[in-house]
């Protein structure tokens, strides 16, 4: 989808864990808190907490109500997506729950694009979030048991991303969307999340370049979370293609953590991967002019554990908008 | 949303399960499967068996190739929407996975409509499902544990509806789409979903009738599946307001299981539940001109199981979308 009247990224705000805090992009985001409760007596309403924190902050940076919000898009990795229910509970706009596994921020993103292109919205706000506890107890093992994580495992980032879309005003646009094909290429190891959702980022990556825009024609191309062992995977794909991708293309499951120094071994995962690295880093370089063009193309897992233990492969996703920074063509 | 060129239903296709086949409706749906497993070796595959069913039989009816759709919406119950994600492995069509739990219905037909009137898609599929024997024991409990329900407990539906939606042809419209605000008035019992929705449901259709249409101008108006309990709430909270919704007032959880025959408590549940009323149904009578003009509020409960164990009360959603029969104003 290419938009017309390209939606304007009016502000953005994130709110990252202690982990992602003391990252390489910890003095990029808007809000560091060291509390894993985020003040709740839960882990599950810390990342409700997180997220409404997010929210809050995005519309304060922007001076709007919540009621001038024509819709809020959003969705997280608990199961039924109630960290982002619980989130939004009280928020006086409409609300689009969307499940797309960690490829969510540009989901949202894209429909929010299309709301307001096609002429239904002003204003929207695309939001997602993860926590590490949460996603961890859910999907593998209680915290307590501490089990030793395969190396190929990504460590789910502790954060929440949101970005305020508009029809108008100044700032980065969204100028296409592309949405993904339900990939499965027979992965069943729940350890190695990188290697299962490559084939769903080289599919959508492949359909984007081959009808929207070459790789050259992209100072920054950031797949959503592969982590290092899926980003050499796809970036294997393309050479075999004849492609170089080279150091334009990067995962946000590689920028979010350093995998010397904090013992993630093969990199960042979540929904709120891609949500902080585009809200705390990419956008701020967007609009300071260092980056002119990028294409998110964030990737999703959308097994379950169920499905898993009854043996199934893991099929994945991943939808790709194009970012383009004020002035760019 | 009003649609300035409402989209078409072209074509619908529903598959339900042994006992709602037994039901009022059970000569309306297009197939009734009386193995629970549809063939597949756990419940949870062959709710994505159901799922992909009538997404075969929707293309079929439509003489469609799955090549041939812009965009495919769904989701279901299961944890992560697995359901969905696995029955649409394999479909070339780009997804859209949602969250809205009961809602999804409407919620998919409403983006779906977003998309045609928006202008950047010709066709495309909204689908979803539920399915008992998942749901119980993801929601609740081991079917083997053969715990006593409690009366105000609804039953879960399974069965699958979908629906084709193009920007040209001849059949039912889509006009307008009214996007819910979670709800929240403080609900607690997981076994009272009825009550739990119904404020959701009451506050879609106040901001519905206050804004686009009055009751009176239609023909039915059919919430999700709040079942009795919730049907008779709404129909109280509207009385109060001096409006006397009457007959024309409805609910799909009444409607696919007889209350004295069937033992389903206080009636129907589940995705599946306004989806196989709407494509079984609703839209038959529409396309026979036994109705003109009907407004669908598929109704959601946001909690998960672990929300509910932690105290948590239960958000609601419900979004409504108008759909008129063919040469309606």
């Amino acid at each position: 989808m290419r938009f017309f009247c390209p939606p304007v990224i009016l502000s953005e705000a994130s709110v990252a864990g202690r982990k992602e805090g003391e990252g390489p992009l910890g003095d990029r985001f808007d809000l560091v808190e060291p509390d894993a409760y985020f003040g709740a007596k839960t882990w599950e309403s810390g990342e409700s907490a997180m997220l409404r924190r997010c929210l809050a902050h995005l519309l304060a940076k922007a001076e709007l109500d919540a009621r001038q919000l024509d819709y809020l898009l959003s969705g997280d990795l608990q199961n039924q997506c109630a960290g982002a229910a619980y989130a939004v509970r009280g928020v006086p706009a409409p609300y689009f729950g969307l499940y797309g596994a960690c490829s969510k921020m540009a989901e949202a993103i894209g429909l929010a694009s299309v709301l307001i292109d096609g002429g239904f919205a002003e204003r929207c706000a695309a939001m997602t979030g993860s926590h590490f506890c949460t996603a961890e107890r859910q999907y593998r093992f209680p915290l307590e048991y501490g089990g030793v994580r395969a190396p190929t495992a990504q460590w789910t980032v502790t954060g929440a991303g949101a970005l305020l879309l508009c029809r108008e005003g100044r700032g980065p646009r969204v100028t296409d969307f592309t949405a993904g094909i339900v990939a499965d290429l027979g992965v069943k190891d729940m350890a190695n999340m990188g290697a299962a959702m490559a084939p769903a980022a080289y599919q959508t990556l492949r359909a984007h370049f081959d009808a929207v825009r070459a790789p050259e024609d992209y100072d920054l191309i950031l797949t959503g979370d592969l982590g290092h062992i899926g980003h050499a995977i796809v970036a294997d794909l393309f050479e075999r293609d004849g492609v170089h991708l080279g150091d334009r293309y990067d995962d946000c499951g590689r920028r979010v953590f350093d995998r010397e120094r904090q013992d993630v071994h093969a990199g960042g995962s979540g929904a709120g991967c891609s949500a902080i690295v585009l809200a705390g880093d990419v956008l701020k370089r967007l609009r300071a002019g260092e980056l002119r063009r990028v294409l998110l193309a964030a990737t999703g897992a959308l097994m379950s554990p169920v499905s898993a233990m009854q043996g199934e492969s893991i099929p994945a996703i991943c939808h790709a908008v194009t970012i383009e920074g004020e002035g760019v063509s």
